[in-house]
């Protein structure tokens, strides 16, 4: 695919670039007016998430109206668990909600491999495709699934929780089912990337938003293991993997077979930097609260962050999603403060 | 004051011991059944925090039932910021809820400063007094207290959140105003720490329960500044900090007028170690979700545990708060556990 704008993907891959490309988590929905008007006219979230043709339409409002450096596909993590036989609701205000949850070997039955998944997920291959053909090189366009662990709280759990205490329970009391279930999502994960990246995805990214709930050694055999197996599975794309809270960990993730590690606004990126020398490029991690101060302090604020890369090896994001209640405006400050930003390594 | 058992005291100084001690956070209340009799026979968790006598008896019943090493006096966090003029309401299954909440200069006249600790908190140094005389030098007795950080994020948000981003926003955008919460809420919370001293506390202890929502520079500025300043002005009795997800801090939080630090059980106690020396005692940190294991499990993984602590310098706790769910004979194989381990530093 010849590119208009590849800084993204040779970001990436550690090439050389001439400014730091940026874009934000949660940028397609959420901010937008546009996004917004979108979403009124259907029945709620799932139903823009499982329509194409909107899904692909969200996904490039924030190429045209904030000029970000790459899009990511509208979807939801979950859809993984419902198209693995566990259906779930987004309630309002609460987030989301499964009536079933696997916490014995026989409520596996709610964790299926054995399909197709053009049959199951292809709602979401459909909008990459659309997606790709409206881009056409513009930008390079992110594809995405949740981490083994992660995906594994919401079918134990069956909803968010503060401590995850059901899913943790399970990794004492029934390690065997912890590591069956982990298996299968993985092996869905895997193959649902790949289809995503066949329909058109040029990199992808797995996030692990429950990574830091879990001890050094537990991350280690519950969650590292499995996404070792997926990051060596993609060797189509650059991949990029955003384990949040896993402070223990980076050494370990950054010697996996990835391009990129994502860092929360709590990490440190120049300690980062420094136990994981030149291998790996990292991204974010721009406080997304930062976005509720003034022009002026988003574009210092922005600078002390660049100012602080002692490398080329960066992709410019917020340190989480960006918070609903965001003005684009501040977001335009952001990415134009990025854009204007002489980077000389 | 001459203890039966002053194992926790002498912990926290570095003093010889001839066994680790041991004790739980949420050890008053939550799981056992006879707490659960005494909760009944009152309207709700507010009655029982502002009713002296039963406050004590729910203290003292884990020193009886589960054996422990201290008591920690039955209350809340948030009694302070009731006492400075924000009431709040505890809702059942959703936690803490304020009516008002602090984001503007006008609205800091519901953080009073001038008022009698006595006056407005009395039924907690009352629950105190009457907890001593009926432990009758049995066990030490620990107060506490939330960090101001912690508790200007209940203040400023209203409730609990997983973001606070209504908090952190106030940072960027009002950071004057955000001092002077914090200034306040720390003049508070020294004097309501030296009121329990007085009225019977052994030792304290200050939770920062949302420390690791803050990157290092902001919680060096607006957490770790305020947090010193209290462990500095208490000089009567060992002071414990336990600032959740500080990993970035812990040197700092180490170097501070404290004696023991919390270590939450994502946190690696070996390393911190390596940090620190002997400098400082370590309480903590079995993952709570290990009590949920068989008996012959939580007898192994304990010991695992105390084997990795290479010091005296430690107080044995989870890693966090007890789970209401939890069997108390599991936490009983615990402290046993603990109990019979052979010490040889």
């Amino acid at each position: 695919m010849k590119f208009e704008n590849d800084l993204v993907l040779r970001a990436a891959r550690g090439e050389d670039i001439e400014r730091y490309p940026v874009w934000l988590m949660r940028q397609a929905g959420r901010i937008l007016p546009e996004y917004r008007a979108v979403r009124g006219e259907l029945s709620g979230f799932k139903e823009l998430v499982e329509t194409p043709e909107r899904a692909a339409e969200v996904t490039i409002q924030p190429v045209d109206l904030l000029g970000v450096d790459a899009a990511i596909i509208f979807s939801d993590i979950l859809v993984v668990p419902e198209a693995m036989g566990l259906e779930y609701q987004m309630i309002e205000k609460k987030g989301p909600w499964f009536e079933k949850t696997i916490r014995s070997m026989d409520e596996l039955i709610y964790a299926q491999t054995d399909f197709d998944i053009e049959d199951r997920l292809g709602y979401v291959t459909e909008a990459i495709s659309i997606t790709n053909k409206a881009l056409n090189g513009r930008v390079p366009l992110i594809g995405f699934a949740g981490a083994p662990w992660t995906i594994f709280c919401y079918m134990t759990e069956g909803q968010g929780s503060k401590t995850f205490s059901e899913s943790r329970k399970l990794l004492y009391t029934n390690p065997t089912l912890a590591h069956e279930l982990l298996n299968r999502i993985t092996e869905v994960t895997i193959k649902y990337l790949k289809a995503q990246i066949k329909a058109g995805a040029h990199m992808v990214q797995v996030f692990d938003s429950w990574a830091g709930i879990l001890g050094k050694e537990q991350y280690a055999e519950f969650g590292l293991k499995y996404m070792d197996r997926i990051a060596a599975a993609i060797t189509e794309v650059p991949v990029t993997i955003f384990a949040k809270g896993a402070y223990n960990s980076v050494s370990e993730i950054a010697a996996m077979s990835c391009n990129t590690v994502g860092v929360d606004w709590n990490m440190q990126v120049d300690e980062i930097r420094k136990s994981v020398g030149e291998s790996i490029t990292l991204q974010g991690n721009l406080d997304p609260c930062v976005l509720y101060s003034s022009h002026s302090e988003v574009e210092r604020l922005t600078k002390n962050m660049l100012d602080s890369f002692k490398s080329k090896r960066h992709i410019v994001n917020l340190g989480h999603g960006v918070y609903p209640d965001m003005d684009p405006e501040k977001v335009k400050t952001f990415i134009k403060t990025v854009k204007n930003y002489e980077i000389n390594y």
